[in-house]
């Protein structure tokens, strides 16, 4: 591991869209955010939908007949990968705490298992959202000779404090819930409650104060009042955030949970070289893209632009796109029909 | 009370400075936002440094060789004035959640209340920043013909989504600490875990990611971590958040925080007439003032323009200033050399 430690043997779960091609150069590798799993997208396999849906297949920007499309699930996330919440076969008994610290260059190195293991030198493209985008930058500044292009979307070079007093707060609402015991909690009792505080906070900074005055305003739910509680729901925007943190919680591992969070404050593209600029020199792409959208609090577009002035420097082939998306940061999951022009423009993929 | 419900005999605190002249028309009140006390500033009698210090006093743009100053602790509060901390004489117990709904319209009437006691029959200015401003809002609807000129720092005409949202979360986060005890908690042992994550919530909003980024960056803190937890502080931004929220943190009553944070959600000024515009039309004021910063996440400055607007309309003596200080919401009370210019023009008490 980057940061010491290691890992026996191991697992890494992943799902490919489309069929290499005898040159092995049509590989797309696809990192996501924290939260989501390999599957991005539906197949034969798995009909249901991915997190991606909309992105990949025949006919859409990640054009699965024209391209071999990759996507990992990230080292210490709980969706088949090993993390915080698998077994240690060293021990017999579940990581948790002895789990090692985890970065997003681990992350990386562990998708450049998953690529070799498939008989691919060199990417077409990497392709990173949100924490993805910083897994990417990890997977090129470690592996330059082996990635053609890179495509950076509501990421950035590194996280800044505002983002980390988001995540840093959200840990502690987590770890603070008497459930989670120091990370050995019962997983048939997990701290439910911190992870739902936690996945409200992460909505209020994945979303934009701009689309809620549009989508809500002031707006009271029809929703039934708990009686004799004068601080239950009451607004429609209290009853939104409330659906979406009962979704959520339950589905994803809190020790896993910490890991990724804390793994992407960590993530500083500075630490290869010495500074930013020293780092995206050690990159050596053909082209590159980057995708901010206006409204982003949790990766701001200011932040996005100066990767894309910095590519620039490096790749002179790099184009900076701001999206005048309301949906905030979760643009890229929720508004595709802005994404989707603007991802297959980069791949001629367009019908 | 606004929404149903009584107080028996409740108390107010307030403090003054200054000398009511004989005309009675030289006095200012001052709403404070959701958490300071009266002591705006200090005094012969208590000689410990305000909330505003540097707004109040002799030569300061609040003057008190000049102006009568009153600064009420809101109803509901915990700094003398009745609130949910408070013994209700009706049964000789702690209200806690047997306090009525608050409302900003039941902290102006209670001001109201001190005012007419002073022997005031018209305000010089109102002023209020935060909640306060909205505070001073309800007073100037309530009591047109009591008030001659309004300022409003910070505030807006009503709470947009985004802010109510935060404000719901942080009331969870006090009510989810098992406590809080649905609010009867142990006055020794409160729900300290809770506020201590409401404050750092608060912290985030109230400051700003430019001002983070300039003042902290990725600095690690020099403090020594908890050994055994991979989570424990690291950055300085954690650090900081850390020693604000343990500071904030006992010296306010839970109870009365989710209180005044609910009554911040409920103010609607189009409540008073159907719309913003015609609660707006009740006023007679002669001058009015908003004053915005560019950087708040909390009260967004295009709210304030809003405002300013729509005071415009009815009292065509008002000014909009937006501030360029790059410490958000929390501005007024950190950046005195950007707002005192403004207010002292404001009363041609510059020196």
């Amino acid at each position: 591991m980057h940061r010491g430690g290691h890992l026996e043997s191991p697992t890494l779960a992943y799902e490919t869209w489309g069929t290499l091609n005898e040159k092995r150069d049509n590989a797309i590798l696809i990192f996501s955010g924290l939260s989501p799993s390999a599957h991005a997208a539906s197949s034969e396999e798995d009909v249901s939908a991915g997190w991606w849906e909309d992105m990949i297949g025949p006919g859409f920007p990640l054009d699965s007949e024209q391209f071999f499309i990759i996507c990992v699930n990230s080292l210490g996330s709980c969706f088949g990968s090993t993390g915080a919440a698998s077994i240690n076969p060293e021990t017999g008994e579940t990581y948790r705490l002895h789990f090692p610290v985890l970065t997003l260059e681990d992350v990386a190195e562990a998708a450049y298992g998953v690529v070799s293991y498939l008989g691919i030198e060199a990417l077409h493209t990497v392709i990173g959202c949100s924490m993805g985008g910083m897994s990417g930058l990890a997977y090129c500044v470690r592996h330059p000779e082996a990635v053609n292009n890179f495509i950076s979307i509501s990421s950035a070079a590194r996280a800044l404090p505002f983002s980390i007093a988001v995540r840093s707060l959200q840990r502690e609402m987590i770890r603070s819930d008497p459930k989670w015991k120091l990370g050995e909690y019962d997983t048939d009792d997990p701290p439910l409650i911190g992870q739902r505080l936690a996945r409200k906070l992460g909505m209020i900074t994945y979303r934009s104060a701009e689309e809620w005055d549009q989508r809500f305003g002031r707006e009271r739910t029809t929703e039934e009042r708990t009686p004799g509680d004068p601080f239950s729901i009451e607004f429609s925007v209290e009853s939104y955030l409330e659906h979406h943190a009962n979704r959520f919680t339950g589905a994803f591992d809190p020790n896993c949970y910490l890991y990724l969070s804390r793994a992407s404050d960590l993530f500083d593209l500075a630490e290869h070289g010495g500074s930013i600029a020293s780092g995206l020199k050690r990159l050596q792409l053909n082209r590159a893209m980057v995708v901010g959208v206006r409204t982003d609090i949790l990766f701001p577009v200011h932040q996005q632009r100066e990767l894309a002035e910095g590519l620039t420097e490096v790749c002179p082939d790099t184009r900076f796109v701001e999206l005048d998306c309301i949906r905030g940061h979760d643009s890229f999951l929720v508004e595709m029909d802005a994404f989707r022009p603007v991802i297959c423009e980069f791949f001629e993929s367009c019908p």
